[in-house]
């Protein structure tokens, strides 16, 4: 995935019914072409706040403010302290107000430098500014790089729940440089390629087979094995998300896992991080749609194998309280009609649509995956 | 404007390229069709939070929750202390919490129920309740009539200036019910008279006639009357904001009047109310055309002979630092590159458009309407 600028790969999203579509660019070392790629996509920007978090900033910031200062381009640098508690209202107030201070107008934008913390609050605080001024999207943790940066969603969470307050704003300009991930912790990079497993289980079998046989350049961080990857989960959700931004309908099967996932999390207390709730969380649910006679045989075992591979968990905690779990499924954002509804495979690489991409299952059958 | 159910008059705003058209409907009465309006335009919502403030929702919210309730619509009422000052990201907050606690999901949807204030802040809440849920508005003072209710801007206020953070949130509906005028404050009818002045100065001369004709039945509230304006209002506003939803072009000539509004408004320290300093603001930016020979003669004498019969002043408070308040410009929302812009009058009915909807003004000439 290195490449010269204006060779690079490309892939481009569609957002917003076709008028909001925009290109993620994908290559190592593209960094470095931020201050140009915003002026091409975006002339009429006149000022570039990049927010980052207090572990990103020191690593990348210095980069990207010469990058848009190289293509004549002011910019300042706000952070806030990294880590999913302070992705909050007040976060996004703090940094709302120092925009404005920095006197950041309409004719301003955003860059979200970091992981998928970063993304969403950053993402926010453009979609609110002045009711909203563009974001480019420049993830460096697995996670935001194929899941997080790509789609439009943005938010922080509140004291009830994650994520319960924010906006659809898709991002202006995707810029991805996987030898960002060099810098990223070992096992946050394992939480991030659950979503790229995610992503071969509900769409594209072979590319659960790359993701198999690449485990351990996938875990080193190798940059032309994890390009490849993060080009191929981007591929197949920009697919997804083009064909429905608002996640109705096709847009639920990337919610495979986390139904699951997001009661367990919830459970937890949010010890349990995201990336370990979606990996158990789809294991349970495939052994869900074994167990009602949806996915076929052997999908559990496969999916098993390799996240734990990955090193990630694929059974739930010790002393869990599966009714207590089965009761939060209730609670999801998801939730129509107080039911909870699963996305349930087909097969690897294959959700099975009968009935629409999300369905009800009994809570007993829930009850007992969740038993073991 | 008083008809049958199911015959009353609509317009059709044009929202988002076509993709979220919405209907407003207008009739003496209409509140008392929310419930049955809310069903069949959002037959998916199961849950309703009227949102108002604590001066309308004693008058109006058990009309609107009795409404809902005999649709059969399960819903709550949430206020907040009534006045600009609570048109807070605090305010926000808390009613978001409210909503929370009550127990909507991404199936539930808000009634903003009050005047601008009401419909910005509700809207607002709606816009970022769980990435968006759908705002149904039901305008009861006149500039929410004639102007907030129509056109998808939501947002609150920091202490660094109005309006600084928010969305566009087209609503799914506006229900207007002439009749709630008549608890309006007779001061806040006026204050909500200039802007439907500000459509006929910049749109529609003939309509300016029939407000010049009607100033004592616009004072009194006479429903029909009344209800004949607010119709006229909302299909002039509909017909720019549906040309152009995000407000660049033609949208702008609905800032006549505003871009030294604003500047007194703030310059004042908000003791200026907002319908006060867009009268003056007109008057003053009608005088700036005329100066620079571009607004037929005239005009400022009819435009400050009608503002003035409907209560409101048209020149400049006693003491202002015409300084001060030109520097103020250069801070507005709508600064490009450092520059103020004005919407310029041709003649009452059409706005100069050579060079734009809105161009650069000298300074100098700024200064000297100012100064009178």
């Amino acid at each position: 995935v290195t490449s010269e600028r204006g060779r690079e790969p490309r892939v481009t999203v569609r957002a917003d019914g076709g008028r909001a579509d925009y290109p993620v660019v994908l290559a190592g070392g593209a960094l470095e072409w931020l201050g140009e790629l915003a002026r091409e996509r975006l002339p009429g920007v006149r000022r570039w706040a990049v927010i980052s978090d207090t572990t990103v900033a020191p690593l990348y910031a210095p980069a990207a403010r010469a990058s848009l200062e190289g293509a004549g381009l002011a910019s300042s640098v706000h952070t806030f302290p990294a880590g999913e508690k302070n992705k909050t209202r007040k976060s996004w107030s703090i940094l709302t107000d120092e925009l404005v201070e920095q006197g950041l107008g309409r004719d301003g934008g955003v860059v979200a430098l970091g992981g998928g913390v970063v993304g969403d609050l950053a993402g926010f605080v453009a979609a609110t500014f002045m009711r909203g001024v563009p974001v480019v999207q420049v993830p460096t943790s697995v996670v935001a790089m194929v899941d997080s940066a790509v789609g439009g969603k943005t938010g922080v969470d509140t004291g009830a729940g994650k994520n319960l307050v924010g906006s659809f704003h898709p991002p202006a300009l995707v810029l991805v440089d996987p030898t960002t991930l060099r810098t990223l912790p070992p096992a946050q990079r394992a939480q991030g390629w659950a979503e790229a497993v995610k992503h071969g289980a509900i769409l594209d079998e072979p590319y659960l087979r790359d993701l198999e046989r690449d485990v351990e350049g996938l875990l080193g961080a190798d940059a032309a094995v994890a390009g490849a990857a993060v080009a191929r989960s981007i591929e197949l959700k920009a697919g997804v998300v083009g064909l429905d931004e608002r996640e109705a309908d096709v847009r639920e099967v990337l919610n495979f896992g986390h139904t699951l996932g997001h009661a367990l999390e919830a459970e937890s207390g949010y010890e349990l991080s995201h990336g370990s709730a979606v990996s158990i969380g789809m294991v349970l649910e495939a052994r869900l749609g074994e167990s009602v006679g949806v996915t076929a045989r052997g999908s559990v075992e496969r999916l098993a194998a390799v996240l734990s591979r990955l090193g990630l968990p694929t059974t739930p905690p010790d002393g869990l309280d599966a009714a207590r779990v089965e009761a939060c499924t209730h609670r999801d954002k998801k939730v129509r009609g107080g039911h909870p509804r699963f996305v349930l495979l087909e097969r690897i690489g294959s959700v099975a649509q009968e009935g629409g991409w999300a369905r009800e299952v009994s809570s007993e059958a829930v009850l007992s995956v969740l038993a073991g």
